[in-house]
């Protein structure tokens, strides 16, 4: 693989940079593909952050995120909904390669994990048209296990390949490594995803042992036990071609580094063990 | 359900009581089923904890617990072979239902999951025989996959099902909510292990949220997402009568309380949530 291309999701470098400062970093590094958060972008202005993608010829690997979908209520849902259509807007204006889905976890003080895949599944099924009117690929992100509850009811590529089926066109996967790489059946899976033609990105980073908070403790690619390569290995004899993203979420380590140091890193990393 | 019984997992108590205390505590509460930990049945000595056991009556709903089978060396796969081997001898003299495993995860700097869970088949193998002598079944844990790396590569029921299925009698499964819950495929692998008739102990507790531990923050039943009763039916409907046994690791709340007030909730709750 000559062609193999980094992208930098900007959660990983959220410590040190905003938008601007995160992408003249990623230049800095060499690097030309990001994917970066609505926050960030609400912060610089959707207008602003689309001319700096422009004038540097920035790849957006995608958009973070969409989702979100399960409400106690009819109007809550609604209201998700819409936010969907906007964050489709944006992706559309920024012309990300997709919107990435976290779907959502249990509202309220719901215990029907099973009704709610079906709020999300209604939801991703009522944004859909505008995604596909907007030209924007809908990725949705299956969570690992441990986020069921609170951030994404979505837990498997094949439960994520399933939602694709029932949706029809418009609406892919986003692989993300520290996610899925304990799944049994990911080979078999991502060979599904590659033969439906549904992989829309790539994300990277790793498990660390031990792991000290469920969501602020992710690795930097070569720290921790998920088998990269082999894992990329699979990505690509399933056709996926597409950048691999970083993205590390570290409260305590990697937030709390230089952003220029960070990336130095991802650079190193990614050429040596992914 | 008029002859539904709670077990408690003796782990539940282990912030105020060791093994004779809680069995003291369990039969104030009325409570005559329990499955200790082998550290506690060492710290008061075996023959002592089976004269207890035999002296009250008591059920033992399964010994915590055999397995970690994976090592860097064939000789340390054998020291853990010879380890359950023995395990096997204490629940025989306990007369336990069941010797619970938690099959292990990565050793060292391992990051072939795909070996290492080959590396637990074997050495269930190894043991099996040892366990059908001794007329002790072995229980195939599967555990939550944010353990996958560090306590267990069985990481959802219908692994554990496939792992029963290739070692043929003598083993099973025990299948506690806490996880499983996520699991998209939960209800056919309940079916499932019903059919194959291996279910062989259900325990209980809840997923809070947040989760602050990845470990010691499991919830009291009904404080936490849980669809409990959904599950039992499951497990009922696929032919289980067994005892539903609490299994509660709450370094920073029920282990800081008195072993009293944990068992009359524990009592409180199976009756009303669970």
């Amino acid at each position: 693989m000559t062609d193999r291309q980094l992208s930098i999701n900007l959660a990983t470098t959220r410590g040190a940079w905003g938008f601007a400062e995160a992408v003249d970093g990623c230049l800095r590094h060499d690097i030309t593909a990001i994917s970066p958060w609505r926050d960030q972008i609400a912060a610089i202005g959707l207008d602003e952050a689309a001319r700096i993608v422009k004038a540097n010829g920035l790849r957006l690997t995608g958009l973070c995120r969409g989702g979100m979908f399960p409400a106690d209520t009819a109007e809550g849902r609604q209201k998700n909904i819409n936010d969907n259509r906007r964050a489709i807007d944006e992706a559309a204006a920024l012309g990300a390669d997709c919107l990435v889905l976290v779907v959502g976890g249990l509202p309220g003080s719901s215990k029907d994990i099973a009704g709610v895949r079906g709020m999300v599944a209604d939801g991703i099924a009522a944004t859909l048209p505008h995604a596909r009117d907007s030209g924007v690929s809908l990725a949705i992100e299956p969570l690992h296990p441990m986020y069921a509850a609170d951030r994404a009811c979505v837990n498997t590529l094949d439960q994520a390949l399933d939602l694709c089926e029932q949706l029809g066109e418009g609406v892919g996967v986003a692989i993300d490594v520290y996610h899925v790489w304990w799944d049994p059946n990911l080979q078999a899976a991502i060979a599904r995803a590659g033969r439906m033609n549904r992989i829309l990105a790539h994300h990277i980073c790793d498990w660390l042992v031990p792991t000290t908070d469920l969501l602020l403790d992710r690795g930097m690619m070569g720290d921790g036990v998920i088998d990269l390569k082999g894992i990329r290995a699979s990505i690509e004899a399933a056709g996926y071609r597409g950048p691999q993203e970083v993205e590390i979420f570290s409260r305590d380590n990697w937030w709390k580094r230089p952003g220029d140091e960070v990336l130095a890193t991802c650079v190193e990393r990614f050429n040596t063990v992914c």
